[in-house]
C-alpha cells in the first residue's frame, strides 16, 4: 500500500520503519530534514519536502508530531497533508492531542471525503522500537477497519473506543491513572527510604497484592536509585495532563489529584527534570530537606 | 503446637480456623463472647474468658484486633496475654498498628523473655478466608524462623522485612501505594463516565500497559457500577493512613497526596461510606453536580 508518515520523532521514526519492513511504500516528511535523510538511508525510502507532497498519491497518511498546533500545521496548514490527499484516503493521527482537535479534523477532512482516526499510542519508545504499541482509536468503524491491518505491523493491540476524539479521551484516562499510581509509588518509596527500610524486601512483600502496578514492577528500582534519564519525559506528561484537565473541565469532571500531580511535575521541571522519565516525581520528594 | 488466638474479627476468625485445621491446639479469646462461642462450635475448639487465660500454656500467641489501644489492652492490660505467657513463648501481632507500638511491645515482652513479631496482613477478608494472606513481619530472625511454619497455614507469602516495627512500616508503604492507585483510577473512571466513553473498551485498551494495576483489574467494574458494599472498609483505611502520616512526620517524609486522599476518605465517610470498600473514592467524585 502507498503510505506517508509525517513526523519522525522517537515514536514515528521506528513506526515508519515497520511500515517499510512490512512491504508498504513509505514517503516520509520531517520538519528537521536531517532526520528524514537518515531514515531514507536506513530504510532505502523516499522523503518529501512538505507534508502535502509526502501525502500526494498515498492511500493512507500517518501523522505523529508534538501538540495540537503541530498537528494542525502538518494537516491543515499551507503545505499541510490535506492539500495532497484525494477522496477515499485515510488520515491517522498518532499524536496525543485534544479530543476537540480530533473532532475538528474529522469535520475538515470529511469535506474532502478523507477518513480520519485519532489514534494515540501507549507503550513508549520501547513499544515503538519493538513494534509492540497499544493504540486507542476514535473514528468511524469503516475507517478503522481499513486502517487497522496497516497499523498491525507496529502494534500489539488496537482498539476502536468510539467516535472521533474518543481515542484521545482513552489516552487521557490512561495518563490520569498513571499520575495517581506514580505519585502513590513515589510517596511510598520516599517514606520507605526515610524510614530506612529494606526497600527490595518491602517490594517483594507487597508486589503481588492490592498495591501491585506496572509502575511498581518496572520502576521501583530506578526510582529507588534516582535514575530518570530514560522513558516518557515530564514535559510530555505535562502536555497530556493539561489536555486531560481541560477536557475534564469541559465535561464537568473533577480531577483534583491529577491537578496536584501536574503541579508536582512543574516542580520537577524546575529541578531540571524536563526530560526525565515520569517516575521522577520521587526526585521532588527526595530533594526536600 | 499449643496456640492462642486473640481477636476473632473478619480476619482472625478464619485464621484461627486454619490453625485448628492444621492440627494445632487453639484457644481463642474475643471481646464479644458470642463470636468465640460460634468459633468453638464450628472448629470444636476451646475459648477463654480473658486474653491472659487464653495465652496460659501456649507456645505461640496471636493477636489480631482493632487499633493500637486494643493491642495494648489485650497484651499489656490487666488481663492481658503477657500475664499468661512463660519465657520462650512468642507473641505475633497481626493487627495493623503503629511501628512505635511494635517497638514498645518488643521491649515489654523481652523483659519476660517473650519473643515478638509485628506481622500485619494484606489480602483482605478473601485472603483470610482462603488462607492466602501476605504477611510483612518485623522482629528478630530467630523469632521469625520459629513463627513462620505456624503461620504458613493461612499465608501464601511471609517476609521478614527487618527489626520490630518494620512489618508495620511495610504495610504503610502498601497503603500509600493503594491510596495513589485508587484515587488515580477513581478520577480516570469519573472522567471517562462524564465524557460518556465506552468504559469497558477503554479498560480493555489500557489494562495491559503502563497504567495497569491490581486495583484496575479487580475494581474497575465495581467502581463503574457504584458497588462498594464489600472489601476493605474506609474506616480501616483511614486508621492506616493516619498511622502512615504520623510515621512519615516522625521520619521527615512528605506525603502530600496521601494526606489529600485521607481527606477525600473523610468526605466518603460523610457520605455514609464508613463501611464501603476503599474503591469508593469514586463515589465522592460522582456525588458532585
Amino acid at each position: 500500500m502507498k503510505t506517508a508518515f509525517i513526523g519522525l520523532g522517537v515514536m514515528g521514526y521506528p513506526m515508519a520503519g515497520y511500515l517499510s519492513k512490512a512491504g508498504h511504500d513509505v514517503t516520509v516528511y520531517n520538519r528537521t530534514s536531517s532526520k528524514s535523510e537518515q531514515w531514507c538511508k536506513e530504510y532505502d525510502g523516499a522523503s518529501a519536502p512538505t507534508p502535502a507532497e509526502a501525502a500526494a498519491g498515498a492511500d493512507i497518511v500517518f501523522t505523529c508530531v508534538g501538540n495540537d498546533d503541530d498537528v494542525r500545521e502538518v494537516i491543515l496548514g499551507e503545505q499541510g497533508a490535506i492539500r495532497g490527499m484525494a477522496a477515499g484516503v485515510i488520515l491517522v493521527d498518532h499524536t496525543t492531542a485534544s479530543a476537540k482537535l480530533a473532532r475538528e479534523l474529522e469535520t475538515a477532512l470529511a469535506e474532502k471525503s478523507v477518513g480520519f482516526l485519532d489514534a494515540p499510542l501507549s507503550g513508549g519508545q520501547a513499544g515503538a522500537e519493538n513494534g509492540q504499541l497499544t493504540i486507542m482509536a476514535g473514528g468511524k468503524e469503516e475507517t478503522f477497519e481499513r486502517a487497522q491491518p496497516v497499523m498491525d505491523c507496529y502494534a500489539k493491540a488496537i482498539t476502536l473506543i468510539g467516535p472521533a476524539g474518543h481515542g484521545q479521551m482513552a489516552k487521557m484516562v490512561n495518563q490520569v491513572c498513571i499520575a495517581g499510581v506514580v505519585q502513590g509509588l513515589a510517596e511510598a518509596l520516599h517514606f520507605a527510604k526515610r524510614a530506612e527500610l529494606d526497600v527490595p524486601k518491602v517490594i517483594e512483600a507487597i508486589s503481588k497484592g492490592a498495591a501491585q502496578s506496572w509502575q511498581m514492577e518496572n520502576r521501583w528500582q530506578t526510582m529507588s536509585n534516582d535514575e530518570f534519564e530514560f522513558g516518557f519525559a515530564v514535559d510530555w506528561m505535562r502536555k497530556d495532563l493539561a489536555i486531560a484537565l481541560e477536557e475534564a473541565n469541559q465535561n464537568g469532571a473533577t480531577l483534583e489529584m491529577t491537578a496536584l500531580v501536574d503541579r508536582f511535575y512543574a516542580e520537577v521541571q524546575e529541578l531540571g527534570g524536563s526530560r526525565w522519565d515520569t517516575s521522577s516525581l520521587i526526585a521532588r520528594l527526595e530533594s526536600k530537606p
